[in-house]
């Protein structure tokens, strides 16, 4: 398809994950449930839990089903989509009554919201204290560290594994990202607290849905308490409808969703390669071919975010310089990062793509004044 | 109707607000909504707002419908339950980096979970203190204080108001129950702090849906932060919920889910006074009448639940005396209250509050050996 020759503001900006939303538009019969007034009016389930068992097990299905994580020997906790289980993953990870509170930190560029999140909740028990890099000498010691490891990162795309080990170590595996729309599957993930979201893997950011798989059993306790103290348990409405959607991930072979989320994200990710490629003042990241278990051949790169660079001296601003040309991404400080980069989100609507795309291209034009736009 | 002549274990132990569901399944048409698979995918409406427009104005209607909180002025929290928001309060209410945290407290007896939360949150900034009444000399000091007001109270079912007063004294006004189900509405509350949930109102407890109602726009901006740090907005599919049964509440003069929610509860609590009309050895608490604006008429009690009082010295421990009776509830130390005292939830189904007035009746029956099972 063609970029739409319109001078719309493109707006790359949040993590919406509206590049599925045709996808449902094709499964409308099978995906669409109705809910009678009189149904789960309870807290609990019929088995007095705050968890749909049967959800959980679709969970596990699918876990399977990909290979992108472990889940035997796991327990399972919902929360109100992952940013409620990352705090609850943080306190829970925390001593208590310890005399220094424990160093949460997070290899750069990162996540933004694990900072605000942490800096937010300020808890006598955990401090946000930056850059794991920088903590690497002395993570032997008795100081306690939780280390958030995003794998895909956010916003880079890139696989990565924790920076920091020893005995006061502990870490928060942040797997929002690990799904064959966004990265090859080289292993199923296999940590002790691994995080995943039904935002990035069906693309119901507002039906906010995300677990945590914790091979420890106290930790798990502790976190079930958080969300329990903090929301009484997940929305029953939230957990059918995130049922009946698994329900339609898991039909036939189970393949057919992430087909579709990898054709249009690698097709998006070539689009804009190709637009940059000619470029000197502007880059995005590189990420290699990798082996993937679950398509079984090695595949291109699909990540959920360009790592957008503003090359040039003069454009170390390159949140303005993008602003300028009609793109509002995110500043690349936000993550820890030089303002040389800007976060540009790949995974909204058709729509939203081919206004960034439009606005690149436009931009690539002016830097050689004889280049037409394609 | 009858108490079932049963031995099934009567467990009024929880407040699952399960009285309502024979009113949707009377309005079962009205009430079902069918959800397709394809809307509703993204973090905020089409607005930007984390918020539904449309929820809010049918929150606003009803409170003006039934005429128990002021709302012109106000602005509106959507949270995961009342139960978010109670903390989204204390967090928002705490002085930033003072050298002392702010003194959270409750009039005895108070319900559990602010002290159970405001403890698990370990904050730098607010820490929980008790008994409101022990602090009303200090009031009026430097001190931060932070009093929640329960109002009608759970466990009693009183109407309250806050015992502090003074410069630096907030209070957080819990209105979960005041609703014509459950009591007289003397006149709309107009506090500075409100807060409401679904769960009482519709009996959609595990929809997961609460409002505050804050006149203070600074106030407002930090219980908003809180709820997008901690949970990224309500849950879209709650909020579809809620409008949905909002919608059908409000059909009419709007009257119909209060007779019936009134009518049930006033019911049971007259069935329960009856039995232990006689006793010496247990009593329930006494609620005046009182002028209903919503009914426009004097009305007597329909309590959520019973603060069930064991009499006797030698039954102190209630609520074992009422465990060996088959009646689970829940002791009144959780309350801040003495051992002799055992809440008894009275909203759950119909069966449930059948099996806890069999039992009653039996306990009754015991104390004069010549009285029979009514």
């Amino acid at each position: 398809m063609l970029p739409k020759p319109s001078n719309q503001l493109a707006s790359p900006e949040n993590g919406d994950p509206l590049f599925l939303e045709p996808f449902w538009i094709q499964n409308a019969a099978s995906s669409a449930m109705l809910v009678a007034g009189w149904h789960r009016m309870s807290y609990t389930f019929t088995n007095q839990s705050l968890i749909s068992r049967l959800l959980e097990d679709h969970i596990r299905k699918l876990h399977t089903t990909v290979g992108n994580a472990v889940t035997q020997g796991r327990f399972i906790v919902f929360g109100a989509g992952s940013t409620q289980l990352l705090n609850a993953a943080v306190h829970a990870l925390s001593p208590d009554n310890s005399s220094a509170p424990a160093k949460v930190v997070a290899s750069f560029p990162f996540y933004t919201v694990y900072q605000l999140q942490t800096d937010f909740f300020r808890s006598v028990n955990f401090q946000f204290q930056g850059d794991a890099s920088l903590w690497k000498n002395k993570s032997d010691s008795t100081l306690n560290f939780i280390e958030f490891v995003t794998s895909p990162n956010n916003p880079d795309g890139q696989l990565k594994k924790a920076v920091l080990q020893g005995p006061h170590v502990k870490t928060i595996h942040d797997h929002a990202y690990y799904w064959p729309h966004f990265t090859a599957i080289p292993a199923p993930a296999d940590e002790d607290l691994m995080i995943f979201t039904l935002s990035k893997l069906t693309g119901h950011a507002g039906t906010r849905l995300g677990w945590a798989l914790i091979k420890d059993e106290a930790l798990y306790q502790r976190m079930s308490t958080y969300v329990k103290m903090n929301i009484l348990g997940v929305s029953k409405d939230t957990q059918l409808r995130a049922l009946k959607l698994l329900k339609v991930a898991l039909e036939g072979s189970g393949k057919e969703i992430f087909e579709f989320g990898y054709t249009a994200m690698k097709e998006r990710w070539e689009r804009l390669s190709n637009a940059l490629s000619e470029s000197k003042r502007f880059s995005i990241q590189e990420i290699a071919p990798q082996y993937c278990t679950f398509f079984k051949t090695v595949r291109g790169p699909s990540p959920a975010y360009a790592w957008f660079k503003c090359e040039r001296e003069e454009d170390k601003e390159c949140y303005t310089v993008l602003k300028e040309a009609g793109i509002i991404g995110r500043e690349g400080n936000l993550y820890g990062a030089e303002t040389s980069y800007v976060r540009l989100s790949l995974l909204k609507s058709q729509d939203d793509f081919d206004a960034l795309l439009h606005q690149i291209n436009k931009l690539v034009a002016q830097e050689d004044g004889t280049k037409s736009i394609i």
